[in-house]
């Protein structure tokens, strides 16, 4: 670790532009601080010649309110929280997802003057202990509760709180918490109905631990669209396990009823899945095909591209910002499409094999 | 945009506990406000059992001081903030870069009871005036400048008010400003000596726009280290681009001087291209070497499995936080090497084919 001494500009106070403060406007327009007081929050008690010369001092020297007081005075922070679950080592977001998702947040944001606070936490019980300090200091106005699970015990602890919150995944069966979802279910529909179409009969899944509400509903869907076809069904949760593309390779391969495509759950594990395929002399889409969820830059920059269910996230994270913001000025809990889910078809699916 | 209607629970005052206020705890502990507003700053004026009877009620209320009310008193808003400039649309954070990044940042200030505000901008100058508007209203205590650029007006901007600010990156030699950073220089040297001690004698690069800091000094170091052994050098800007692939492939057809290793500096982009590569019937490293920058779960996921650069990434998040929250404490500014950079050698690097 090396340390090199630089002149010490940052924090010290020699020569920098000094926070302007309510006296210093009071000494410029030569009034009293009071008067100043009264000018800046627009009460009475002082002419509207003073109130005019006084406002012209503090725009021309770009006076700000204090944040904190004006805080103080609405019993607002201006600020939303967003919680996540995971180690300190451990990446935020998925590349195909949240970042996207919150991209479209942090735009909504900044159009409405409101501050996104991002925070990290081990588990859910500690989550639901933030969400309750958070309310006692008021440090935020309301929460987007992200990764719903099926067992969820943020729902209680925010219900009975009185911290404005909307959930980011469908629990309008589960919690009175307003929610803004996408149907997840429809989307494994469609992804089964294209696969079957191109004569399919043999559909494996990779995806999440289905204690995740999201899976647990893609879980249901795929299961029920599969029974609908009369189709077998394969599946394995997804890690990033170096094996997988052997393990579907070995599927593929066995002499009877050999998996002929997979549905992915998880863009970045697609991309790594086919290349590995095609290293292992599986041919993507003749042996294979590979369907991918969600869709993104790395799914058309692929050869084989990928077939991918496609949502627009940014817009989801957008509508989920607008509806907390809602709650917030006191709406009434609702629940919310927040995207509708299509299917991208492109290189990585194709006719089932004749084997 | 399907509506369903809840409950109106969220935001709803029914039933919910309420925020507890002063003049809640004066009530239960039969004493004034004023006397509760006393004993809660520790200032004298009441008489030690009283101050012990309100403390205890307080404790047992689980009262927590208004977060603003607590910033005016010690001028500290309790939170610092990073900004991102980026289209609405863009994803937040590289996927093996930024978000291992800000995982550390996070965990540390999580640690030191500091909350982080990440904000987007459009662009440079949107980037400098938030920061002016942030230091009036006093939202935050602090800011890490990241991807700085080889002409930055940030620096100025920064140097001029005063706002404690860390930069991320190696800007020694351009700002006043404390930096942490990492030796990208060296980094470099280091992957071009891997490549020529396998026989490489012509090494390509796919790089970002040199407008960013760290692009800029790792393409000087690369033009140096090929030139210090004799090599040829090959450039293309990396872009999200679908003919990346076949311009490699072309590299390293042509007759004369063909190009035999490839350092891309972004781990998603070489995964792209290592697939594509095998898909063009390109072996790696056969045919072609290919290096990438930085390393990450991909890395090692991917066949062949991908020779990487290697940073902790999450300790310089780690580190530029600890450097920011001391800057705020009035330290003087400084630059920090914040983690170094090896060369994990895999499967993606062999030696230089002969032709």
């Amino acid at each position: 670790m090396e340390t090199t001494a630089s002149p010490p500009t940052t924090g010290g106070p020699a020569g920098r532009p000094r926070r302007l403060t309510i006296a210093d406007i009071a000494a410029r327009a030569q009034v009293s601080p009071s008067a100043v007081s009264f000018a800046l929050n627009g009460r009475p008690g002082i002419s509207p010649e003073t109130r005019e010369r006084i406002l012209a001092v503090a725009k021309e020297a770009n006076w700000r309110p204090n944040y904190a007081a004006h805080a103080l005075s609405t019993a607002r922070s201006g600020a939303i929280g967003v919680v996540t679950i995971r180690e300190p080592e451990q990446p935020l977001w998925s590349a195909s997802f949240g970042g996207h998702f919150l991209a479209g947040v942090q735009a909504e944001l900044a159009e409405r003057d409101v501050l996104l606070i991002l925070h990290t936490v081990a588990d859910l019980e500690a989550e639901s202990a933030l969400y309750d300090r958070w309310l006692g200091e008021r440090r935020v106005d309301g929460v987007l509760v992200i990764n719903p699970e099926t067992d969820d015990p943020r729902f209680a602890a925010l219900e009975s709180l009185d911290l404005p919150a909307v959930v980011v995944g469908d629990v309008r069966d589960r919690s009175a918490l307003g929610c803004v979802w996408t149907d997840d279910a429809a989307a494994t529909t469609l992804a089964v109905e294209h696969l079957a179409g191109l004569g399919h009969r043999n559909v494996g899944r990779m995806s999440g631990d289905s204690h995740l509400l999201h899976y647990a509903i893609r879980e249901r869907a795929y299961r029920d669209a599969l029974a609908a076809h009369a189709m077998r069904t394969e599946q394995r949760t997804l890690t990033h396990d170096q094996h997988g593309a052997e393990e579907i390779r070995d599927l593929a391969r066995r002499g009877t009823d050999p998996l002929t495509a997979v549905i992915v759950e998880d863009l970045e594990v697609a991309v790594q899945l086919t290349a590995n395929l095609a290293q292992l002399g599986m041919s993507v889409p003749g042996d294979i095909s590979v369907l991918a969820w969600d869709d993104g830059a790395a799914a058309t920059l692929l050869r084989p591209s990928l077939t991918a269910l496609h949502r627009d996230i940014a817009g989801y994270g957008r509508l989920a910002a607008q509806e907390l913001v809602r709650t917030i000025d006191g709406g009434a809990p609702r629940s919310l499409q927040g995207t509708t889910t299509t299917l991208v078809a492109r290189q990585s699916t194709g006719p089932a094999p004749v084997r």
